[in-house]
Parts: C-alpha cells; structure tokens; sequence
C-alpha cells in the first residue's frame, strides 16, 4: 500500500463507492490498492469451462472469461439486492506457439511447460472488464471491456534449475507455471509491455480504464 | 520471500557464506531474498559525487558507482577483522535526453521531473559489482562488474495526476521521482526490458551472475 492516495477527484468519486473486485488473487488485490482503489473481494464462481476452440485468438478468450467472472458476481449481488456501484473481472493466461498454457495438473506437467518456454518468446495476456449499474437505473449495466498483452523472453533453463524451481511449489497455481513477481522472475531475461500484466492485472491500463469509466458516469 | 529456497548446488554453497549487500534499500533487499540468497545489509557509505562528466555513458557511471560502493563495505570490513565472502554493490540512475536524474531535491523538481518524462521513453541503468577475497588468500580481491538497461515508456501525464503522485511523497526518495513498484507504476506504458532492474536490481542477470562467480571460486 502506497504511503498516501492520489488525491484525485474521479479516484476520491470511486472511492466513495462500493468496488468488488471478482477475483481472490493476492497479486491482483496488491495492484489494486497500488492504484489507490478501494474495494472490497467477491471472488466470481464462474467455471471458466470455455471451449478455446471457439475463440480466434487468446485475447479474445481472456477478454470472454473476464466478462462472465464480473457478470457473475454483478447478477449474484444484484440479485441478493445488493447491487455494487462497480464489479471488476479479470483473466490471464500465457500463450505459447498459439497454445493456451494455465495452471499446470502436476508437477511433471509443469517441469514440461518450463521446458517448453525456456529459452523463447510466449505472451501473456489478460482480459479486464468494468461493469457497473445503469446510468437511468433501468436496462443492462454498463460495461467496458479491454486486454493487454505482454512478451516475455525466458532466459535457457537449465534442467537443474527447473526441477529446483518446481520443487518450490510456487508454478502450482500459477498459468505458465511460473511467478514473475517471485522466485520465478529470476527465469526472465526481460519482458516487451507492461510487466504488472504479467503478474495478473495491467496496472496502468486499469487505472486509465477506470478513470474513463468514472467520468462517463 | 518465496515458500521454499531452489535447492542447487552453487546457491547452497553461497548461502553456507557471509554474503553482504551493501545497499540499504528496501526494493533491493525483496529483489534479493526472492532470488533465495541469505545475506547481510551493510549499507555503503561510499558518497556518490563522482563527476558525470567523465563517463563516456550512464551505463559506467553506474557500474563504477556500483564498485566504489562495494569496494568500501570490502575493504571497511576487512579491516576490521571481518573480511566477507561475497559483496554486491549496485547503483541504478534514470537516463532521459542524455541527461543523468537522480532524486529529486524538492516537491517541485519532482513535478519537473516527471513532466519531462511524460509521453516519452526513458532508460533506467543498474550497475551491479560482486567483490568475493582472492582465492588463494593474497593479493586483488576477485571482482565481477556488469550492467542492465530497460526501455521504460511513459504515459501522457495529465498536471492533475503529477501533482497527485507528487503529494504522495512517493518521488522524493526514487531516481526519476518514480517508484514503479508501488503507485508510479501507473504512470508507466510499458517497459523494454528487465522490469526488476527499474526496481534497482536486475533479479536474473544477478542470478547468473552469482552462479558464474560461485562456479569459479
């Protein structure tokens, strides 16, 4: 958490208002409030069971995931008469040679994704949707949906180094089977965007969504 | 600090040693426990006011800031008997429109600053110095210099949000008036590079560096 907030009229706006953030991630909930937003977590049980075949491209497929986790806890909250003033959904996966990498299923499953991004490009990308009440208070909500994307260039991983970093847990629960904000970032030799995309939310990018959708109000 | 430590030959030969870091920032200290490396902090007193005019690039005065600073915590603690294993130095500097910034002398040079930056690209340089005693016992102790530079791409920073960031006193003790790893990340596009190194040290050209010169010992 940051010393002081920005002292912002649209930000000091937001803040009076009730902001749900529809994800459990630690890192996400960090990034938040390095932006000065104050929220409160109501993680979305939307399964993400989308069939990625549908999709024609990655973003297109963390854009869709983002969209149903905030709409999700948007209905489930409305529906308990409790509608919040702005839901905020996000998904990130790593994709590499046009494959959807996400949380690998054992830690041999994760070894093989190590090795399969060491020493080469992947991209990470994740969906942000903003929902929030309709102006008029009637009709559908109001959403605005966007997605950044980020290159990352591993460094060659040694067999060694990657059993030792696996043995750590920490790929477990992460897409790509690694944490850049961690251990895991000794793995990049350096990234192409905007690096807090890689650990799970497009820092700048969000700030800039929120403020723009603040105004419209 | 990661759940558990890689568990490698060469990092757990380092760790059965008196390993100092001679920077007392806080960003350098996470950046290095991440990496899974025990150490002491014993800051440099090594005053930095070497003339920017004699070096030919921002990259070498970082690198010999970086040395200076190591090489006084080597040879202080040396003389007092207590002669470490391994020293890391590090020195980081914005470069912007051949100009060296370093932190700001007062609220206003900060907004400055930080106009001058907005809607362009900068470079942030780290220099890092490894000082370990000569193998054999005599003689010039070993040293291993490198440098890291990353691409940093402002956004367009509106009066409003400058002064903002600035009333946070966030800028006051950072290179550039920015902290990219708390709230001044947002006021980042993007970056080229290792993201790490505009923390103030480089985690993976550290990492291969300390495993090089373990390796060679």
């Amino acid at each position: 958490m940051p010393a002081q907030h920005l002292n912002i009229k649209w930000l000091n706006a937001l803040n009076a208002k009730r902001v749900v953030l529809a994800s459990s991630s630690p890192r996400r909930k960090d990034i938040l409030s390095n932006l000065g937003v104050n929220y409160i977590v109501v993680p979305s049980t939307f399964p993400e069971t989308l069939d990625k075949s549908l999709f024609s491209h990655p973003s297109e497929y963390v854009k869709e995931n983002a969209r149903q986790k905030a709409l999700e806890v948007y209905e489930r909250l409305k529906t308990a008469g409790d509608t919040p003033d702005l839901v905020i959904g996000a998904d990130t996966v790593v994709a590499h040679d046009s494959q959807i990498l996400e949380k690998p299923n054992s830690e041999q499953h994760a070894i093989n994704m190590l090795a399969s991004l060491s020493g080469s490009t992947h991209m990470v990308y994740t969906g942000i949707t903003l929902i929030a009440p309709p102006s008029d208070g009637t009709g559908e909500p109001r959403i605005l949906i966007d997605v950044e994307g980020t290159e990352v260039k591993m460094q060659n991983l040694s067999e060694e180094l990657i059993k030792a970093y696996v043995e750590t847990k920490e790929p477990m629960d992460k897409a790509g089977a690694y944490g850049y904000q961690t251990t895991g970032g000794l793995l990049v030799k350096g990234i192409n965007g905007c690096s807090w995309n890689v650990i799970g939310l497009p820092a700048s990018k969000l700030f800039f969504m929120l403020e723009q959708f603040t105004r419209q109000e």
